[in-house]
């Protein structure tokens, strides 16, 4: 499917995301925690995108990515598919643009995640649970209706846009030595990294991911980009795969990608809420259990990490089940 | 039972008490929510106590008392009942000063609060669960050890530090039309009103309560201190009465008591939870739920609300009961 916005973003990208999503995205606060510094041995600076606007970091990119639009463009809407915080993201930012967005989701899709795109005002269209009538459903909508589609992370004003996180924390924490972040189809990590290796060249970049999607590990390892389903981690948000683009600009800018165990992971999301007071899923937690876990040493070191999103459903807990 | 520190602070002592909490507490954040906005048609500073040490405003009232004692007090040690945040508040301010703290607990007490106050260090002494049982075990701790009885609400150190809570708030936002707080003894109200009344004396104060629990909404209405067992709300932090002293404060400086039902308390506490992704106990749900409710018109005004804290048992959740 072709893709408007292709590219690498340079930083100058991220700097203009910056000054393009100032109006409608919340700059978030970074908290801090005495118990969870006692228990790592260094001290962490979490940059909350778990209060950024419909609950996640990834209202960046997609806010970054419709107004980028011209306006010809953007009359005629933009479209996803997504059965997650992209899709919800999506249809906030469009909203705020008052055009139309569409997204593709899976008709097994849960009902809060359905409700939630919906009440953005998003038109979702159901589609069979499967990659082949996901990309034939979305094609079908961008055809119908000239809709620009906004990729989840393999989309240059994406990653722009998700890079801008990383560019709040580091003006307001120029002193920090490692940014960690997880990773999943890699738009974070990637914008993350831009923006690190231009602000902090000498800083440590570090990603994070379950061990039962760790694509990513096994790509930078192998220096060859590896993509496998990863259905069953608890981490939902990270069982998509890299993407020739991002593979390149993490290759290219990350020193590490850790993994973690879901045990851990469950683990970390419940410290977090219950020492912190702060909702987290459970993606948002694994660069919190690979320091919980020792994975990394941050003994006397100031941790930058990146609290992805908080949107769970509050009846059904990990640790419950 | 003789009460070490006795009478009504002024502002000077809630002055006095930010300085010497400083040291030790955290100043908690103050978010908004553009949702919580919309939905109330105010804007809403929401002042995070449960961001605070040991996850609730109490620190404030026992990190004071206990820095108040002399060096000859202090060495013996500090005591208090409480199944609650005052307990934990105690243990830790205590721990802080390297000094014991006896808390007496009812033997029905859940677990998890058992393990808590324990894990900070306090000496937990179990009784049976009804009044006369709390006063006799507490006397003859305080007879045996000699330690200073911290009353979690009737205590002018008390007081005096919970008001540092609104000072730090109208610091930052000193152009708030009301400020709010739940009212159980009348600690936090009473400090809350003290600080209001010095330095916004035009400011609207206002405590909020739960319907089941309303000796304070009587009290205020009748112009005498009303007293009657309340153990049924889901609000487990104010089910207690005001003291004389409180009463007196309050009837002063208080403006309304609004009174809001357990169900609609669940309700504001999952709202938040869902729309600002922090978790709050079901007690510092309450002045939510009062606006929630509309209980207030907060349309076009600034109301600051103190979220006094985020103690949960994460294994149950009300809504899932």
């Amino acid at each position: 499917m072709s893709n408007t916005s292709s590219g690498i973003p340079t930083f100058q990208d991220i700097e203009d995301a910056v000054t393009r999503i100032s109006p409608h995205a919340n700059k978030t606060p970074v908290l801090t925690s005495r118990t969870l510094n006692d228990m790592a041995g260094g001290e962490i600076f979490f940059k909350c995108e778990n209060f950024q606007r419909a609950g996640a970091f990834k209202f960046r990119g997609a806010c970054n990515s419709v107004f980028s639009l011209s306006d010809d463009e953007a009359a005629k809407g933009v479209a996803t598919h997504s059965s997650g915080n992209h899709g919800q993201a999506l249809a906030l930012a469009a909203r705020m643009r008052g055009i139309p967005a569409y997204v593709v989701m899976p008709e097994n899709s849960p009902k809060v995640k359905l409700s939630a795109v919906e009440g953005y005002g998003a038109k979702v269209i159901r589609c069979e649970s499967n990659q082949k009538a996901r990309e034939e459903t979305l094609q079908k909508v961008v055809n119908d209706t000239g809709a620009s589609f906004i990729h989840p992370y393999d989309n240059k004003t994406v990653i722009a846009g998700q890079g801008t996180c990383a560019c709040e924390l580091l003006m307001e924490y120029p002193g920090l030595d490692i940014i960690m972040a997880p990773v999943g189809g890699g738009g974070l990590l990637s914008g993350t990294s831009i923006t690190a290796r231009e602000l902090m060249p000498k800083m440590l970049v570090i990603g994070s991911e379950p061990e039962q999607a760790d694509d990513a590990s096994q790509s930078l390892k192998t220096g060859k980009l590896q993509k496998f389903d990863t259905t069953n981690t608890i981490a939902d948000g990270l069982r998509t795969t890299l993407s020739e683009r991002t593979f390149a600009i993490i290759q290219q800018n990350v020193d590490d990608i850790l993994t973690v165990s879901d045990d851990s992971i469950i683990r970390a999301m419940r410290t977090v809420w219950e020492r912190m007071n702060i909702i987290i899923e459970a993606s948002c937690s694994v660069p919190v259990a690979a320091i919980l876990e020792k994975k990394i040493d941050i003994t006397g070191k100031k941790v930058g990490v990146i609290l992805t999103g908080g949107n769970v459903d509050l009846e059904h807990l990990p640790w419950q089940e």
